[in-house]
């Protein structure tokens, strides 16, 4: 059937995502110096992230799918997302904020549509655990969206008192 | 000052992301065959993209920029983003929808850092002016949002049925 076969894609898909999402968080917080709340907040969605991707895992297995070999996955979301880092640039913190935003958003989107494909598939657990998921990453956006503002006036602080808020 | 140094340096970048919106977008609305409510729907959102890089051009006028050479920039971005455009894969409706979302939020946060930063700079026009484009965006990542469920069910529906829905 169509609809289990690109389920059973998107997971993967998505359990790529989430295993690049790890990797741009743990680099993002590994550089954090300046502001304590967003790495804070960044490392509790690591934990969450991780979580997340053995539930994904589970998904497949559950599917009927292989997962021993599902670490080499990903190399196509790493090549797009690699390039939301902006480790060089002199506003790192605001940048990452964008980045981290756009690619939570990549994440919603990419489980909404997980969502829509396991009902019409009409697998109700694997719906019921994309959501949930869903739920985190929009807990996280809201996050990043509320404190965008206050992250970019301290960010402006810093730079305006001559020190440095790069990140 | 540094706030009007980096108001200047984001309204430049955010140039930039416009002209590769409009890009993205136009290779969308090309492609698409099957899904006439997306096209027209990113067809309007194209006049309001190119509509967008104009007002930028405005306020970067107005902070006593020269704008002559502005087309020249947008190079990192689209680099960055022309990756979230997947005109090889078999579903790649559902994948630009995604993708599109994920534009869509890179730049509602890009005009919400914009935002704090023209009120930090004291320049409540262009503060007005991204406010404007914000909306814009928003308004256009709803559309997204409240699309992709129906665009999914689509798709599957098209393959299940034997018919391409690729685009």
């Amino acid at each position: 059937m169509e609809a289990r076969k690109h389920l059973i894609h998107w997971l993967r898909d998505a359990h790529g995502m989430e295993q690049q999402a790890e990797s741009l968080l743990s680099r993002q917080s590994e550089r954090l110096e300046s502001y304590p709340d967003m790495k804070a907040r960044i490392d509790r969605h690591i934990e969450e992230t991780r979580s997340q991707a053995q539930r994904l895992e589970e998904c497949l297995a559950k599917m009927g799918e292989d997962t021993s070999a599902i670490k080499d996955l990903g190399g196509k979301i790493t090549a797009n997302m690699g390039a939301l880092m902006n480790a060089a640039s002199d506003d790192e913190v605001v940048k990452n904020a964008i980045g981290s935003y756009s690619f939570e958003h990549f994440e919603i989107a990419s489980y909404r549509a997980l969502i829509a494909a396991a009902e019409v598939a009409g697998e109700e657990y694997i719906a019921e655990v994309c959501r949930n998921i869903l739920a985190e990453e929009e807990a996280m956006a809201k996050w990043v969206e509320q404190n965008l503002p206050t992250v970019t006036e301290a960010f402006l602080g810093f730079e305006t008192a001559g020190m440095s808020g790069k990140r």
